[in-house]
């Protein structure tokens, strides 16, 4: 198509061109037109800060600068490479990168083809690989080369044909072989920075496909709509005040549910993307500082890297960062620890299924007023829902009634609204399953506080049921956090032959603590908790974890289960 | 219905209730159901801040204070009372008061019942409010008996059917005769607060009916939709940057724009509503004390309000208070000496049509190093289209197409996006007219700076001609400001036999200064100015305004003529 200078009216327009079923209306003069009614996508707001932030810093990798100007161009390239390459509206396209430009760069490319984004998760092994490039359907995969070792055995397994691989080999990849094809900087060169791409037809159109870290049976795809991205994407700039100022680390993986939509969110306030490749404490340090960053993600896992951080890596902040936090309770301790080094921490919650958060514990002014320990048990909390939430409650799970609001009752969280996947790929029993009864099913146990704030308990299959009696695996861990030598600690049912069940504790120690043992341990539990809770077991060692920092309870269940 | 206690669930699956067309997709596991997708429309915002922050204070005025709870149970009861009264979907409520909690729950009650809500304008006179009335076809009026010397001749002048009359006769009224109906708080007593309401069926249905303050002619009528609404309402809370600790001062009329949209947005954040019934310097800076306020709205003469309060009035501020102002640019000393008092000032810019504020002027940084009076320039500008706005350019009136950003050549400001009305009620003429060529007209002249930024010169109507040359009526006004005898000061054209028009200036002097002589005014003007736009006439005297502190132009122009 020819270039034209007025490339985002011209395109928006397109995107917003309307079907035959929304001309009809009941007065002509209030119809919808293409100036009053455009499809909702998250490609607008690249579009949007490409027009009028053009010159402002989008992404940051390394010594690499990309303006708004540029990464708007970058992902036209990308779009038309793409289409070229034979990619159509429907198609999918895998990506299985690092943070980096080109992951970002897909967000908003792949989208503009009304086509599918995958991003796969970069600790996956081949068989998993596999397994998301032949469920998805993959036509073409980007690949960085970093991930080598586990993407060329994968591409091997593949039974039916082999999707176009494009290299991703930036200055920043390990230096390991090539794929064959073309290297992703030649590939979008051959892309024209003009071009105009039909976006979405419909905002319910397909944007992202999401495969859920499954603790067993095979990962589950969660589609995400255009709809639904815009919407995430507006309610997480809003609740993490984000503004065009901001510079965001990307210390949470963009696989991971797009980057619990911040991917789209940055862009959204015209912020900067900046890129982490490795989430290491002295890389996290020298980029708070180098880029003056204002905001950051990271499970609870990443805070407590950087509280345990080598003395040699810590460096004094020179100003306060918002570090959003979720995937797990963060533990009070290291809220408390976080906050001494000039983080403000806010607690967010949610699922692959809801677009990443669905609430955040919004921190009240009172809350200043309170013992500390109080305060931060308040901010572990997983709070409310953020305001494009349609619906959020704690239910029995046979009744499907709400639970009383007693912060006692233990309910599971369900979710309804338009940040709610569309279903999972190809697999209607799971989808049909997850939303039963009209609401999504999170699977995750909950108390409801009278002040409306979720408490969450423990995920259905991580309850400890011992002598008839639920024993919250969360409920004692934070008790081993507060131990002085504990730096991490999960607990999982073991089996008893008298008990049905007993908490199993698996702790890693600080490294420079003294000595300590199991029975030193369990006495400090039966000290700071119920005794029947208290745990019979206790592991020393490392924690096995999932890309995004998630302990896999389902190993250390196994473990247990073998003691 | 009966009462349930979950209540906003209930709700949310009525209002996001799908039509035929939306159950069948391509893929079964990937339809839409009730828990991916809901209707769109700011009514959520409400049923989640009562669900989750219920107990918060969600509006205050003076005595009075309700609870989030309190706001929500009071608007069903208004829903359901208005339903007993007759109120279906689709008629239109229409509403004539004063900044007060009534207008507040009008703004959710009425969208409950899929009908439509009318704010009228409390300056209008008698005919044009009975313009309105019949023009909408208003089934009920809530009537403010504040402005019960209008509304009762109104009321008598209407042709057809007389709309059932609700009197508002809180302890803040004056003590006018009621208009004979029931009065507001019996009549809500009379609904259910448990009551459960059927919501828009489609995102696009009418919310509100808002007549402009058109300059001649009659009034045209602009339809909001609930997804404009629910869409402009996220974006203000965006830029303006509100949270759950917001205390909001109501000193923007809410019949205007219905209040910017933050009738919606305040509800959203599940932030304070604090109502103000009269604009006066005093009141303001008491409440902005008594509740601690941090954020505002006003037109510019809102802002020149408080910086020539009188001393008595004014109060040191015990914390910073954003204030946006919008409806014309603010003169630099104003931002200047409202910073001074404590005031952060954010420039929006929008029109009725556009909801409201469509751009907004963010603070970069940067700007903090440029001389003051740069930096207030670039604040005066109007600045960026803010997030859900999908277009915004500067066009030649007869090409259509953009300008070039040289800060020079002036073009008409053009719009398109989901926050732009669906039309205006009964007149497609007018409704075509303003989206010619797929983009609405805004009637507005500006220059585009390569920054992307907007600067407004003008409205169409408003430039002068003067021996063939354009002068911007803005920026002669924007040197008088700086005279410092000048409190206010209107520039319009005056016919002239040599030069076709030359400008012709307004002025209101401060009380307290010195005296100054038209000559003064225009030896200033042109020691400050290119001579050919230095005023050849200067009037002394007060402003004619409109309700929302608009100058009116038209009024001056004819003056101008007469001279």
């Amino acid at each position: 198509m020819a270039a034209i200078c007025w490339q985002w009216g011209e395109e928006m327009r397109l995107f917003g061109r309307l079907k035959q079923e929304d001309v009809v209306h009941e007065r002509p003069e209030l119809r919808k037109r293409s100036a009053n009614f455009v499809t909702l996508t998250p490609v607008s707001f690249l579009a949007r800060a490409a027009e009028f932030f053009g010159d402002r810093t989008a992404v940051v990798q390394g010594a690499r600068r990309f303006t708004y100007r540029e990464f708007y161009a970058r992902a036209k390239r990308l779009a038309h490479a793409l289409a070229k390459a034979g990619i159509r509206r429907g198609d999918t396209v895998a990506i299985l990168a690092a943070n980096c430009p080109a992951l970002l760069e897909a967000h908003y490319a792949v989208p503009m083809l009304g086509a599918v984004l995958n991003p796969i998760n970069i600790r996956l092994d081949a068989p998993l690989i596999a397994f998301c490039l032949e469920h998805g359907e993959a036509k073409l995969l980007l690949a960085d080369r970093e991930f080598h070792a586990t993407i060329a055995p994968a591409l091997d397994q593949l039974g039916g044909a082999r999707p176009i691989v494009v290299d991703i080999a930036d200055a920043e990849t390990a230096d390991a072989p090539l794929f064959g094809g073309v290297e992703y900087e030649d590939f979008i060169a051959s892309g024209d920075p003009q071009s105009v791409h039909p976006g979405p037809e419909d905002e319910w159109d397909s944007i992202c496909l999401l495969y859920t870290s499954g603790t067993t049976g095979n990962p589950k795809g969660a589609i995400y709509s255009h709809r639904g991205a815009y919407l995430g994407a507006l309610a997480n700039a809003l609740t993490f005040k984000l503004d065009h100022e901001s510079r965001y680390l990307w210390t949470l993986p963009m696989f991971h549910c797009s980057g619990w939509t911040f991917t789209w969110a940055v862009t959204a306030v015209a912020g900067t993307h900046v890129c982490l490749r490795k989430v290491e404490p002295k890389r996290i340090f020298d980029a708070l500082i180098e880029h003056r960053i204002t905001h950051m993600c990271g499970a609870p896992i990443v805070l407590n890297m950087l509280v345990h951080a080598p003395a040699e890596a810590k460096r004094p902040l020179p100003l306060r960062v918002k570090v959003a936090t979720g995937g797990a309770a963060p533990p009070a301790v290291v809220i408390e620890r976080m906050e001494a080094m000039g983080f403000e921490v806010l607690h967010l919650y949610g699922t692959t299924e809801s677009y990443g958060p669905a609430t955040y514990c919004p921190p009240f002014d009172a809350w200043q007023e309170l013992p500390t320990d109080q305060r931060y048990a308040h901010m572990a909390r997983q709070g409310v829902p953020n305001p494009v939430v349609e619906q959020l409650t704690v239910i029995d799970a046979k009744t499907l009634a709400p639970v009383p609001r007693d912060g006692a009752t233990i309910g599971e969280i369900a979710l309804a609204g338009n940040t709610l996947m569309k279903g999972y790929l190809k697999n209607e029993t799971a989808t049909d399953e997850a939303f039963a009864g009209g609401l999504y099913h999170s699977g995750d146990l909950a108390v409801w506080h009278a002040d409306g704030t979720l408490d969450i308990k423990d995920r259905s299959k991580d309850i400890i049921i011992s002598g008839g009696e639920n024993i919250s695996s969360l409920e004692v861990e934070e008790v081993l956090y507060r131990h002085p030598q504990v730096m991490e600690a999960a607990v999982v049912a073991r089996p008893d032959p008298k008990w049905g069940e007993t908490p199993c504790a698996f702790v890693t120690l600080k490294p420079t603590g003294g000595a300590t043992t199991a029975d030193d341990i369990m006495a400090f539990c039966r000290a700071n908790m119920a005794h029947f809770k208290a745990p019979k077991t206790v592991v020393f060692g490392p924690l096995p974890k999932t890309a995004t920092g998630k302990i896999l309870k389902y190993e250390l269940r196994a473990k247990a289960q073998a003691l």
